[in-house]
């Protein structure tokens, strides 16, 4: 069904909607290819939110040559007024004569009517190309679509034998430099980060990217391009105080708490922090509740906390991939534990992880397990 | 000063005696290649103590074509006569006109004399080519000769959070049947296994190298040619009872206690039981003294043991290389340690160990780990 062509172009295409993978959020990445007589004509990928969609930067640079041509699209076209015209009416109105589509809209209330409008103009359409590659991109924006909950990742770092840190605490550094920078960028492609308390009263971090940690991607993207994601303090007692390196740096904070906190901290608070009070569940924040609300607006959330909330995570089957961050080192039994999971009684308890990903990150090792929940 | 060919035939040399890994101990692997003309005429490994050398088999094989030819040796002929006349009187007689050696013997009482019986018949002899990667075939030997100690290898196998076991002591399996068939080469390539009582009383091993888990390596090698490593046990209060599957596979086992054992277990002993006291150091057995004792038959020795014994050996700083089999599992903080060390108050203090070797073996990966004490 699809010529070497067809795979070809896709995969320039899912190459170009990559180039979003750091500021489209939370819009999905998309690229778009236009062909013509074999020849590209058009390419382009969206951008940012609120910016022009992929098809319209393909179509602007094909111009004329767009009629009669061949388009090639990560993502369904879209067939609604948003902040920018539906790209299957630009299409139309190019004169594109067949498009291909990786995926469909996942949203099940819209997914087909970008194809019906393309298809009741006389387009050709053909769907499925490249699909599962066209997914891995958007597998945070499909996530959050599909069930309403964001994606999750956690990252975690330690020895080879499963330590984050001395006795006494001492954690620095386990990981070398570049493994740090690497989960900058990392956290750079999260919609929300995630951490508890303990975190921050033990190290109180400020929890943002830094374009000077960026490492390679700084040269690929500005400053003012990054998207500071949304900081999530699970604070279920109400114990931080007013005063935290958290809020010195004024991109949004999201304080959750299962209680209120006393009047005096929270006229303390600058405007960029706000509060939500969740449910508990064991006496901690319901995960599943934090999840729903976060789902709200955040495709993908990357929880970096300490043994105990990471462990909450995983125990209770809320994760979709750990990033593990291996130095080569022993910090020996006395150090302090990567997770805190339930005490198992047999080895068909322990979670279902499946390694997809290993590499190099200077001396260190960074490996991406799946869960399978 | 070395020619391609130079390189070329001692790399063969090497790849010859890595043949002999398996069954040479605990004498050296040794390959030698004969060439004439750019042409090989002779090759031959040394394939068991007590049998004939390189030399002999390369020398055999080239007959006349040896008179005027090179012989490319990895380790210096021997000069003395053993249990085979000496190598370099053989290399003499047939007339060999040049001898390229890459180690010299490592033993410095007969260092060199090889060298000089060759120059002394007018043969020319050059040294020095491919050492390092000779040397590598040869580190338990090396290390015996030149310290009188012998090469230690640690065997550990974890999760990736670093647990050997849940906390019920549960741990099979933790790696997969690639992992265990590759401790089973692991295994024969060792003189001497090392093991803690509490292993023993726990799991009841038999610790020997049996041939159906060789894997691709049973079809090299007869169940007759595998040396059954020395299995060595560390009981220093003499815990043992008579009657252990350890017992039951005939080839050598050393016990070694700090106090004697009760006759009336002594007694029942079967004959390939012996039996050593050593002197205690803070209540274990010196490791020293254990060395200096098996440095005396044994080339390397591989430690295959629980926290507690492997952590000893870490802190002591008494291991060459740790050898982690790494089980893509997380088994979370309740489960049993991988390493018992010291509680360090500063990075650095932890030992130092560098990754010199990474692959997958089955599902696990292999990491091989040098420590520089």
């Amino acid at each position: 069904m699809w010529s070497t062509e067809d795979s070809q172009m896709m995969s320039l295409a899912i190459e170009l909607a990559k180039k979003g993978l750091y500021t489209t959020r939370p819009n999905p990445c998309v690229g778009c290819v236009i062909v013509k007589d074999s020849v590209i004509v058009g390419e382009g990928y969206h951008i940012r939110a609120g910016g022009p969609h992929a098809e319209v930067y393909a179509l602007n640079m094909a111009s004329d040559d767009a009629r009669g041509a061949t388009a090639y699209v990560t993502l369904e076209p879209c067939s609604h007024y948003g902040r920018t015209p539906p790209c299957a009416k630009a299409l139309i109105e190019h004169g594109i004569s067949r498009v291909v589509i990786a995926v469909t809209d996942p949203n099940p209330q819209v997914s087909g009517r970008g194809i019906s409008m393309l298809q009741a103009a006389g387009i050709q359409v053909d769907v499925g190309l490249l699909t599962d590659a066209a997914k891995q991109i958007n597998l945070g924006f499909l996530s959050k679509m599909e069930s309403g909950l964001p994606r999750v990742t956690v990252k975690l770092a330690a020895s080879l034998d499963g330590k984050t840190a001395l006795a006494n605490g001492e954690s620095k550094w386990i990981t070398g430099p570049e493994a740090r920078r690497d989960v900058q960028r990392l956290r750079a492609r999260h919609c929300a980060l995630v951490t508890g308390v303990e975190t921050i009263l033990a190290d109180d971090p400020s929890l943002n990217v830094r374009h000077s940690e960026l490492g390679s991607l700084a040269s690929e993207i500005a400053p003012a391009e990054i998207h500071q994601p949304l900081r999530v303090v699970l604070d279920s007692k109400a114990r931080l105080g007013a005063k935290l390196n958290l809020f010195n740096v004024p991109s949004p904070i999201l304080l959750v708490s299962t209680c209120d906190y006393p009047e005096s901290v929270k006229s303390a608070w600058p405007s960029h922090v706000n509060h939500q009070i969740l449910p508990a569940k064991n006496a901690r924040i319901d995960l599943d509740a934090l999840l729903k609300l976060l789902g709200q607006t955040c495709n993908s959330v990357l929880v970096e906390a300490g043994a105990t909330l990471a462990g909450a995570f995983v125990a209770e089957q809320r994760v979709d991939e750990i990033v593990l961050y291996q130095a080569m080192k022993l910090l020996g039994d006395k150090g302090r534990a990567l997770l805190a999971l339930p005490q198992f009684e047999s080895m068909a308890q322990i979670p279902n992880i499946n390694l997809i990903d290993e590499r190099k990150v200077g001396r260190d090792t960074r490996l991406t397990l799946k869960m399978s929940n």
